[in-house]
């Protein structure tokens, strides 16, 4: 036992890594869990299916770090290499291990399935190695101790490596007693970019206290910020840093955890008894979806719309032909209308309409691609604006899905929009 | 310039990718265009935003490896150390650099942001560094040649990385140019899981040639088959397993590439010069948007509806109350008149709709989470089945909506349904 942070390292194997074929979710799923313990991966290296460079990657490792956890290539075929080089890097033979053997003679007979060699390859572990209990697969995972070093050898399968988890953390944490476990909250946002987050930070709160770790992640379309600080911090510290940052980033908070506009939305609108629909082009039925795949969605949202052509606009939507003469589908008047439409026909109370050009043709000098209006609010305070996001076709749309989302969020709250929505429009109207 | 195949090895960087907060994908698709060229991975090393670890691991790889591609780092905040480690490896100093401050002005007038001191920070690079362009990003990449190593800086953000990728591929190309280019096929499925599709590989095609790799990627809702020869591989060989596969899994197969059930079902469309249009209960717009994701896809739909509730499936899709009082929202009669009324809203020529209890509430004994109707066809044509999926909510979602499009695929291929929705049909029917 050591009473500082350990060393933690992993070693990912499997050809499939390397070509690009399988993206790596593993690691992050290990990464997770030892961040709630207290500690932070220092270093994780990925190698093809190869014995030799497998050997010497455990044994350079296992010199220095505290915990090694590998993860990959326990499996039954030839490629497995994992038990190999474990035995490898430890000087020892591999030998049949009883308990794994009857792992394996269980699992299969639970499954039907005849023993055969490839199976019963994966009772051959390193002499003097432990075994780790694997609750789905019929890999067990392979526990030794190299020098000062605990090697914990994990499934990549990531439903097994999940149930395996348990077990290694707990272990990690036997031996490492004196790990501080970590209390973490993440705040989403909307309308924020990484940089100017931190510069706000940087100039509003320049004493930030060092226990709290402060962390941005730019997605598309939230970015979250995430505070971390270890279970022994002041309660009242973290609570007062949470203040600061809700008073610094205010609106643009759209809530705590997984928090997404769409949920949000739906919440505001719950809370009221009220109802919302959609009057989408550009979108193409992309912000009814991201409604729809909240949980219990039904209660404020009954009917969308996805109007792609002008003759539909105006079949469905009650969109008059003179606007679309006049203005075209991308129009200001006409994304109101829209929204108008849909509120009639739906008899909601609130509306998101968005017409715009998405990409990669039908863009022109005067309304070039990546132009967007938008329209939300009610019948009775029904508001407008038109932006320019010369993105890629899927960005775009999920931009000025997620922008049409918060313009509504933020009039449920009683706020003003985005000041650079508001803005934009202006530049487009000086422009038309 | 060197004969040998090119020993490659990648750099990421960044917190999030220890704290599992971001799964890394970019790395995958480096080794993806690397396959491309001939060339294997040697290994992938995840580093902390660490300064000492980022240059003394930028120091010992380029020691040997003749390429170095190193992922994030290049942001506008401190934990951005790329240049820093980059500059500390090779022994030099940062400068501004005034190509990069060029862009990033650049960058900034076109979004109407002020050049702040974070975004110039982005300016400074080692001295004797090359720039990688960056078409979307504030960040440009960063090239040098460290010994006979060259190290190839590239963002994080996936987007920008996948359009720097070209010219970095361009280069390593030109640096190792005996390197033997893979023939790479991809073909995307639908309705057929991993093991299956090798298991009938294996029983129907034993003599399977060892010059060409073959490879099976499970996703949601498409699985892809992969097969890789060298481009010296004899090309009636290639064609043949082709052949091969094509007459094992047939229909199953949606196309090449990338290609995707929507994309498929427009391209269909389009050649006959006919429309789609789709009414959609629980799967809330994901079909329209699906569709509406292809560029160029309104040539094919012009319209869809979204209704959630049983008030606007008769409203609006003109759904005869007493079918939805008498048999329930999720029913074959009501999917049915919902496909019809789309088709009448509409005029369009094809319809998909479905009804579903996507969960987790909202189940019953008769009627449990993951039962859905979804009807296919032309008014003339109208299909039906029901299914119960019971999987987690936004996989149902995504599964119904590929289903749906599969079942349109097929009618306009003159193909009958999947066997196993057919069945499934046949269960539901019996159950009710």
């Amino acid at each position: 036992m050591t009473t500082r942070t350990p060393r933690i390292q992993m070693l990912l194997t499997g050809s499939e890594l390397m070509s690009g074929d399988t993206v790596d979710s593993n690691s992050a799923m290990v990464g997770q869990r030892l961040g709630a313990l207290g500690v932070t991966l220092e270093r994780k290296i990925t190698l093809d299916d190869d014995l030799a460079a497998l050997t010497t990657a455990i044994r350079e490792i296992s010199a220095f770090a505290d915990i090694l956890i590998v993860n990959g290539g326990l499996g039954p075929t030839v490629d497995d290499l994992t038990a190999a080089a474990l035995a490898g890097a430890a000087g020892v033979e591999l030998e049949e291990n009883p308990q794994a053997l009857s792992h394996i003679e269980h699992w299969c007979a639970r499954r039907q399935f005849a023993l055969d060699a490839a199976n019963r390859k994966q009772a051959w572990l390193p002499m003097g190695s432990d075994i780790l209990p694997n609750a789905t697969g019929s890999a067990v995972g392979i526990a030794m101790t190299l020098g000062h070093c605990r090697v914990m050898c994990t499934p990549g399968v990531p439903g097994e490596l999940r149930d395996m988890l348990d077990p290694v953390m707990e272990e990690i944490r036997r031996r490492h007693p004196d790990m501080i476990p970590r209390h973490i909250l993440r705040l989403q946002t909307f309308g924020l970019g990484e940089s100017t987050a931190q510069q706000r930070v940087a100039d509003a709160l320049p004493h930030w206290p060092q226990q709290v770790a402060l962390g941005f992640r730019a997605g598309a379309p939230q970015m979250e910020i995430k505070l971390t600080a270890d279970s022994g911090t002041d309660p009242g510290l973290q609570t007062q840093c949470r203040s600061q940052l809700e008073a610094l980033f205010g609106d643009h908070i759209i809530g705590e955890g997984n928090a997404t506009l769409a949920a949000r939305v739906l919440e505001l609108l719950g809370a009221r008894g009220q109802r919302i629909t959609t009057a989408e082009s550009c979108t193409g039925g992309l912000i009814a979806s991201m409604l729809t795949r909240v949980p219990g969605s039904s209660v404020a949202f009954e009917a969308g719309f996805v109007t792609y052509s002008n003759r539909m606009k105006s079949d469905i939507l009650a969109v008059p032909e003179t606007l679309l003469e006049t203005h075209g589908a991308v129009s200001e008047p006409v994304v109101r209308a829209m929204a108008l439409g849909a509120l009639a026909r739906s008899t909601a109370d609130w509306a998101i309409a968005v017409s715009g050009i998405a990409g990669p043709d039908g863009g022109s000098a005067e309304k070039p691609v990546g132009t967007v209006w938008i329209a939300w609010g009610s019948a009775d305070d029904l508001h407008s604006c038109g932006l320019c996001w010369p993105v890629e076709r899927s960005l775009f749309q999920t931009m000025v899905a997620a922008a049409g989302l918060d313009l509504i969020r933020r009039q449920l709250l009683g706020l003003p929009p985005l000041p650079w929505l508001a803005q934009q429009r202006r530049i487009d109207r000086a422009g038309a």
